[in-house]
């Protein structure tokens, strides 16, 4: 079977059963193969962007038969990570970095008088992000060698937006012009050496083809487009580029979900898929979760208020706006990977009357944290941001879990921050939070379905249970490993205060401080990381007020650099699950008292 | 005398006492005046990027009287603020923003169905961060009425760098273009609704005539080069892209410092300045502070080893890196305002063996606070930050000050945070940064010389004093004030018992435990905002070491909107200055025992 055949039958068969990316992996088979024809990736520098698009990579560096593990607990990354592989340069995750990361990587090489090449690959979507930009004009002025290959599949997740998709457009209606260079080249195959000399005239040649665009304009040499699907074309291309000893894009087109009938058909629905039918791609429908709601919610407050706008980045499906864009689409602003923008687009909006909501995920929400603080707070302005995704998100592994948003909200002047841990909660608080709120609001909501608990309130102390052992504090989707806690401890005849907040921007928690009082005893589990979390808050008011504890024990995630899976599993990791509040509880009796 | 040649000398004269930017603000006269023409900022939206460039403006707009009290505690702001007039339409500081604001009050306007037109005003230094480029994007998909001047003087501070600068030196050689366009404009003058029939023909007539440019390619109508020092030109250009009823650049060519002959000769020494000798331009010397000693140490240590790099983003003599510039001009990167780049650039420089040291004012870090944690630390990789401005800045005000980084910096996973309070230290703590750290770290020092305190240590925890009636901690330069207020104290017959923190990211501090379960009461002064402070996480250490206080002062500088003046005066507003210190401790003796 040819290569390239029998990584595709693998790819599906295998992400059938463990879920994962499918359709960008689909899309770059060929051009992984050809990238790994040209550079040996133990020495060479291939820096993937965003990076879910890295499969065939592993799978060409012997990471085959780890496969059924993807994405799970111990198991393989569904990212590069160099602590897998000496084959993976760089760390993804994010998108836009990758030609900041290779520019560094070539500078170091010249710096160090190093011998190795470095290439990042960067979709058209990841082009849309600002730091893309600055990485290309920074490409420019380096004069590095080093290539940019632009996998162009005119989409990022959903649908590609804005001017650079405009400009893409463009240059995609010159299929004549690698015809033309592959003869060009033809004449100077034989002499390499040649190359950087013609390079000039070349150049002219391509302008005089070539619509003027800003690769060009940035003096960035440009080849392309090659069609993705023809490995060897791919292949010279690349030797082309490589030897050019310079700054260079190529432009590759590529098809998402190439030669798969479903993927092919519907790229955006088998972007990141959980198991499905290998023959018909069914999907296990997953129903819907808390990003849904978000929409649908959105959507109901809307149709009330004419002032209320929506705004993604690049996230539309993720986020559950896609029906908002149906609904209202001139109300709906999707500004591609650009999260720092959409922050302050939202301030303007704010600043004149309308009421944005800007639904984002958690780990994402910070390429906008100086625009948090810039544009929105400083002016105390009323913009609403949804942050999704926020906690522990299984599958995607440390660079998407939403764990650093407690602490760099915290930080943003009057941001008031809202933590549903229900569907009723979620309503509840996106109706506050949009009308009857001024300021800066976020409300943070995980990833997935709400649990046991499905009640609401939005006191920003909420009273559980009454007890006298300890003080048991939780937020958000935290609120269901503390009941549970709750409930085994009293099975031990042991009773817990039990404290929901449901905000947690203030400084200010009187019930808390009154029940710590009365116990001496805080056990917080927290989702986040242990800098700027809530019980630092908690315990810093407390020791203003002179309250002394016999016990104080914050079950955070430490650091925070926490790796794929389960999200029950990574608790139990960290010390942050049901078992580990039971146990933080007990500890903190005074021992002639414990119970069974 | 002409109004233009007024306001320059009142702004000269005035800057001269104050001290101030005047630079900018000289080369903005004419293009100020001609908006002020064509549009009425109390209704339209004038939106400044940056901002410093917007004396002129605040002239025009009434406050001319209030220059005596410009960036002074209490007085005028240097930048636009809404709290100070209607007409300034949104708080500026930061760069690159003013797109992404001016797009999103377009479609506030369109949404809410008002009348009133946008305008941003964005300098060619601020069109080199990518957060510009998604501005351009979302303007260009948006087709919103809006106009956006590009004030094109090739600077930014530091002369420009990178693909963007190029780009634009490609524009400017077509001075015949303007001309053109007047003959053209002359035709259709009479006839301002045929303007938008026409635009088809024009752009078609320009794209013949211009390079192709990357404004064009993303669908932005684009009108340049214009003198921008020829009034009555800027207005018709100006009028004419308002009443174009899309998004439109308007490049205008404009002189730094323009009309002032020591001002023209050298923009870069003229863009920010102290109080200065009107006639001769001579500079009352405010000698070397931190950020120069930085270079300094910089040169000497990159001497010793070659794979030290150093990067800026647009700052190099703000940060001092100047003078590495001169001295190894191969082994130093100025990326433009970029600092997601610088970082992300840094983490590639990094992974591949070099060092990298990043100096960068601590506010603008904010915007590299996601390639901190993505980028430099998942990985654990060796870059050194130079975080300078960190704590109040003075006169620049609430967009600049440096007091968010301790609590975003201790987010970010693994980052060692060393706080020099001297020069003496500064060395040390870089030395022991480049060389014998592992890992990402930061070095956080202030704006401006050191102070009464001139000794040197590295250790984690240094016993400054011992006593008995509180434990009192610093870090940085709170060390002045903890001192004074120790001596006070002192002098009343108290002692205290004075810590300073050299290493502020650790969760670690054993010699604080001992001494406040030895005294019982922590004052603890940072310049800093509430959340994340360094005090809330030695609360927590001090809780779950069942360490009860009678007292526990932090103070700090609450939610961190801070507004321009003197930082002693700025300090006591706060409650954190020398005599808040005494204070605190005062309040924390139990009253029985109190002394003088």
């Amino acid at each position: 079977m040819p290569l390239c055949k029998e990584i595709r039958e693998f790819l599906i068969d295998s992400v059938s059963k463990t879920g994962g990316h499918l359709a960008s992996n689909l899309g770059t088979v060929e051009l992984t193969l050809a990238l790994h024809r040209v550079y040996d990736t133990r020495r060479d520098r291939l820096v993937f962007d965003v990076g879910h698009q890295s499969y065939t990579h592993k799978l060409l560096t012997g990471r085959r038969e780890q496969f059924s593990t993807l994405r799970q607990h111990g198991g393989l990354s569904g990212f590069p990570r160099p602590y897998e592989s000496e084959d993976d340069a760089f760390l993804a995750g994010h998108a836009s970095n990758s030609i900041s990361v290779a520019l560094g990587m070539a500078q170091a090489r010249t710096l160090l008088g190093q011998d190795y090449d470095v290439v990042a690959v960067i979709g058209d979507g990841a082009l849309t992000g600002g730091l893309a930009y600055e990485g290309l004009a920074g490409a420019a002025a380096s004069g590095e060698a080093m290539v940019i290959v632009l996998n162009d599949n005119n989409m990022s997740i959903d649908p590609n937006v804005g001017g650079i998709a405009s400009l893409l457009q463009k240059m995609r209606i010159k299929p004549s012009y690698i015809s033309f260079k592959k003869a060009y080249r033809a004449i100077f195959s034989q002499l390499p050496a040649i190359y950087q000399f013609n390079h000039r005239i070349k150049e002219r040649i391509k302008d005089s083809i070539l619509p003027g665009n800003m690769f060009s304009a940035m003096d960035l040499s440009y080849i392309g487009p090659v069609d993705g699907h023809d490995v060897k074309r791919l292949e010279s291309v690349l030797r082309w580029a490589r030897d050019m000893r310079q700054p260079v894009i190529v432009h590759v087109l590529t098809q998402k979900g190439k030669g798969c009938a479903f993927a092919e058909a519907h790229p955006e629905r088998y972007h990141g898929v959980g198991p499905f039918d290998p023959v018909t791609g069914e999907l296990k429908s997953s129903g819907e979760g808390f990003s849904e709601k978000f929409g649908e919610l959105l959507c109901k407050f809307a149709e009330k208020d004419p002032r209320i706008t929506a705004i993604t980045a690049a996230m539309a499906c993720g986020t559950g706006l896609d029906r908002f864009a149906a609904r209202f689409p001139e109300r709906f602003h999707d500004v591609g990977i650009a999260e720092g923008h959409a922050t302050a687009m939202a301030a303007g909006l704010a600043k004149q009357g309308a009421i944005p909501v800007f639904a984002v995920y958690a780990s994402f929400l910070q390429r906008g944290y100086d625009m948090l603080i810039h544009d929105v707070a400083l002016q105390g302005l009323h913009a609403v941001f949804g942050v999704d995704r926020a906690g522990i998100v299984g599958g995607d592994g440390e660079t998407h879990h939403g764990i650093f948003d407690v602490c760099y909200l915290r930080s943003v002047p009057g941001m008031q921050i809202l933590c549903p841990a229900s569907y009723a909660e979620l309503e509840a608080m996106l109706e506050e939070a949009v009308f009857r709120r001024e300021g800066p609001v976020a409300i943070r909501y995980p990833r997935g379905k709400e649990g046991a608990y499905t009640d609401c309130s939005t006191e920003t102390e909420q009273l559980l249970r009454t007890g006298a052992d300890a003080t048991l504090l939780c937020y958000g989707m935290m609120v269901n490993e503390a009941v549970s806690a709750a409930d085994i401890l009293e099975k031990q005849g042991l009773s817990v205060e039990l404290i929901k907040l449901n905000s947690i921007g203030s400084n200010d928690y009187p019930l808390v401080m009154q029940s710590l009082r009365k116990t001496g005893s805080l056990v917080f589990p927290e989702e986040v990381c242990a800098a700027g979390c809530v019980g630092t808050a908690i315990l810093a008011q407390a020791a203003g007020e002179s309250i002394c504890l016999r016990n104080a024990a914050l079950l955070n995630l430490g650091e925070g650099i926490i790796s794929h899976g389960d999200r029950s599993l990574l608790l139990r990791d960290c010390g942050a699950d049901t078992q580990a509040i039971v146990e933080a509880v007990r500890k903190g009796i005074p021992s002639d008292t414990k119970k069974a």
